[in-house]
């Protein structure tokens, strides 16, 4: 935190809720393109450096964004959940996947105008403004799927370009 | 672009310039830190899959944002350029990096109000507005890094929390 913060430099917009659910949206369909470059089997036990599967990783994502952009629009505090049922169907983590995405349009269109600067405590455990916590989700998401990338580099596979969106 | 933009709507806020900036900082000093976290040999040279070894990454890294920010702030368009004399020295690529920031700050902090939202033809090349690009330069930062968290697991290195700005 090097800058100082006021009341009035807080309205001045850098971009509009529009403008970054796009860019959000544009993510998401890069991670979908990534998934579905993994083979079936490497996407749920490929690993580097005794670091998770890709698979996992995205079932960490499927727990944060859809229902924590439940919990800022609706105020109802979910579990924090990271497993889900997949059955080592990369056909099924698709589908959670894009129901997610649905999810966050949903929600999306239903925080106020003045919501996206009020402190929330997210899954009742991290406490910061909703615009922090969605800025996490999304680069908490470009993390993981730089780390899948070097998966399928080191898999021989070329992963889907990171400028198309 | 799956939702309708409007000029109404570009004024509403979802995050600040200032909040954006210390958002972005917080990053940059994780990324330094994941620098820091690589044995000097390892950062020049340790490569998987045929992937940069990250000393090549940062410099992309650092031919985009700086002088990318400087091209915002004052119209000049620069070369893009993402070769620097390092020496194989990670101390200097630090020097480099904190100058870059240095620099981000002081660029920031010349663009107006109402210049988030403006066209740019950055270093010529690619024409979306200054907000995009910006989100760009961040979302690319955060795409390597998390590449580098994978060598540094790889070479049996815990990088830097991810969550610590």
């Amino acid at each position: 935190m090097e800058t100082t913060m006021t009341a009035e430099n807080r309205t001045k917009t850098f971009i509009s809720p529009e403008d970054l659910l796009n860019n959000y949206l544009g993510h998401r369909g890069l991670t979908r393109r990534t998934i579905e470059a993994f083979p079936e089997e490497q996407f749920f036990s490929y690993s580097i450096g005794g670091m998770r599967p890709f698979a996992e990783m995205v079932m960490e994502l499927l727990g944060i964004a859809a229902p924590g952009l439940k919990q800022i629009a609706t105020g109802e505090t979910p579990e924090f959940k990271e497993h889900f049922d997949h059955q080592n169907s990369k056909e099924l983590i698709l589908k959670l996947w894009d129901e997610s995405t649905e999810e966050i349009k949903k929600y999306w269109s239903q925080i106020p105008a003045n919501g996206w600067d009020q402190p929330i405590s997210l899954f009742g455990q991290w406490e910061f403004p909703v615009y922090s916590q969605i800025c996490y989700f999304l680069d908490n998401e470009i993390h993981h799927r730089g780390q899948a990338y070097v998966y399928l580099r080191s898999l021989g596979i070329e992963p889907p370009a990171f400028y198309e969106r």
